[in-house]
């Protein structure tokens, strides 16, 4: 077993903290990654604050991983000590079931395991990538390809494949009419990946004050959401709207500007159930979905997209120390538009 | 003009009764039909009494229509005097939008014209089936096939496509778990079809009153909803499920059947909204949908099927002054699977 630094929390209500957690020695299969940096995700404040669900602390958080590997198992052949790697939401699936057959270890039938708050292949609780270092299978490790520096690397393991998968999922392109619900983390992904695949893209925020930024990543119109005139205008325009916000938002509304056939899908998880007129959805033989992750052969595809097309997330680089506020400026919706921590400063 | 003798509803709380409508001289693209057998639908009711916005009476209603062609226009080439045709939900569309184009004129763009409660061509509401006649522009009337009865091709011009669309659209067939939720008007037809369609069929119901009648009709398995424990037997089953239910079910205990990119088709209207819970959505990218009767095209192609497979409604027959008895057991769900008025007996 190795020691890795990390920043975790000891409760669901006291502020994050320095820590130290335990890593399995690296088996014939594994990768011990010394991590750079990891993005903050959103879910790593529901899941430690115990809003998703009870969990066991001490728990360190962070499924944006971007590191280089250190060292590897005898069996290992698809990574190589020095690579530039990263790791996401899984760290390992049952391999087995139809969906990790087809590549969808994100939809593991019998349930995958979580780069955090998991039970292991070791039996332990596993523990993110706010630390110094991880071991993963090699199964479920990436390739950062050259033309994507660490930093901004590191969102797209979440961020980036969370919008990827739905917007290839459902179609975006050329013709394609898609609109990005929030401007966040998230929204700012979907907005560019959905740019570079050809489609028209949309923005629909709460208000126009983000509209600069909007345009200058890639989309062709900007509406506020608080103007009720948005729903008229727009109604019935979109094939597909990828919904970021993890709020309750009215949902029936944004169902009603779908197109015939459109999809609205959730990526965004909200605590309070939304309720849904079963009218907004017949007319148009609309549907509403969700969607989650991806799989780790499309996250690769994503990278690849990503380091072909320039495209990289906004970040904010954090030093350790700055988690707790940057959480709090998460959780205030002020981060233009990622915070990535550099895990240097671990110490 | 030419009147017909009709049933129908002079304000949303008196019974029906009888009454006459006029109908348009049949122009160069219009069929005059004999109405020989109307069925009655849920939607019937809900329509007449304003439960579904406010409406103009009197007004007849009735969208399954079986009858016999007694003359055309002269412009008329795909019908002819004497052939057995039917009508269903539509009598009108656009024809230019691109859902028309596409042969889907049930999601016609500027909207299309209902057989009863629309703004008809020439400019009066439209005005139903309980009726002895009705002229109908002759690309909304379909070819009832020799292989079916007039008495029983009635109700699939609307229960019939309302089921028949979204087993297509979604797929089912062989190899596909299908449920279907209710065994009444819609359900009776979703099982015969999906199981013609190859599909291993389940009915969900809320009782087990119906069982040996399901499967008789088609179904393989066949559980009662007011039992919790097929919510845990069936968890993440079914490819597809045909939602006919108008009432307020617990749609997240039903989305919880469906497995990976599963869809949950609504063909019932509930009055109330369904939270939704986006946890049910998410972690198996399922999808709740809509769907609304089916296109012209479709409509001759479902009954086409049913020809050729043998399959018909189960139906009970009734005359004109047991209308009002036959609503009430409608909402009272004792009927199987759906009454079907003889107009001959509006005298």
């Amino acid at each position: 077993m190795l020691t890795a630094n990390a920043y975790g929390a000891t409760s669901p209500t006291e502020p994050l903290a320095p820590l130290t957690v335990e890593r399995r020695d690296v088996g014939p299969h594994d990768v011990l990654i010394d991590i750079k940096y990891c993005g903050i995700c959103h879910s790593d404040i529901h899941t430690v604050r115990g809003e998703w669900g009870e969990i066991q602390y001490p728990l360190v958080p962070g499924h944006e991983i971007a590191g280089v590997v250190a060292a590897v198992g005898l069996a290992v052949t698809s990574h190589a000590v020095g690579d530039r790697v990263g790791v996401g939401c899984m760290v390992d699936s049952c391999r087995e079931c139809a969906s990790c057959r087809d590549g969808e270890e994100q939809y593991c039938l019998p349930g995958n395991t979580l780069t955090y708050g998991s039970i292991g292949q070791d039996g332990t609780i596993t523990q993110g990538g706010y630390a110094t270092q991880v071991v993963v299978t090699e199964d479920f490790v990436v390739k950062i390809p050259d033309g994507l520096e660490l930093d901004v690397a590191a969102p797209l393991l979440c961020a980036g494949i969370t919008t990827y998968s739905p917007l290839r999922h459902w179609g975006a392109g050329p013709g394609r009419q898609v609109a990005v619900v929030g401007l966040g983390g998230l929204g700012h992904m979907a907005v560019k990946l959905a740019h570079a695949m050809g489609a028209e893209v949309t923005v629909l925020s709460q208000s126009l004050r983000k509209k600069d930024d909007g345009l200058r990543l890639g989309a062709d119109h900007y509406h506020a959401t608080s103007d009720p005139s948005t729903f008229e205008e727009l109604a019935g325009r979109f094939d597909l709207i990828i919904n970021t916000v993890s709020a309750k938002v009215d949902i029936n509304a944004f169902l009603g500007l779908l197109a015939v056939d459109g999809a609205l899908v959730n990526v965004g998880a909200p605590a309070e159930a939304l309720p849904v007129n079963v009218f907004s959805l017949l007319p148009k033989r609309r549907a509403f979905a969700g969607s989650m992750i991806g799989g780790i052969r499309e996250t690769q595809e994503m990278l690849d997209f990503c380091a072909e097309h320039g495209i990289a997330p906004e970040i904010e680089l954090v030093s350790a120390d700055e988690v707790n506020d940057a959480w709090e400026r998460v959780l205030a919706s002020d981060v233009r538009y990622r915070f990535v921590i550099d895990t240097a400063t671990l110490g």
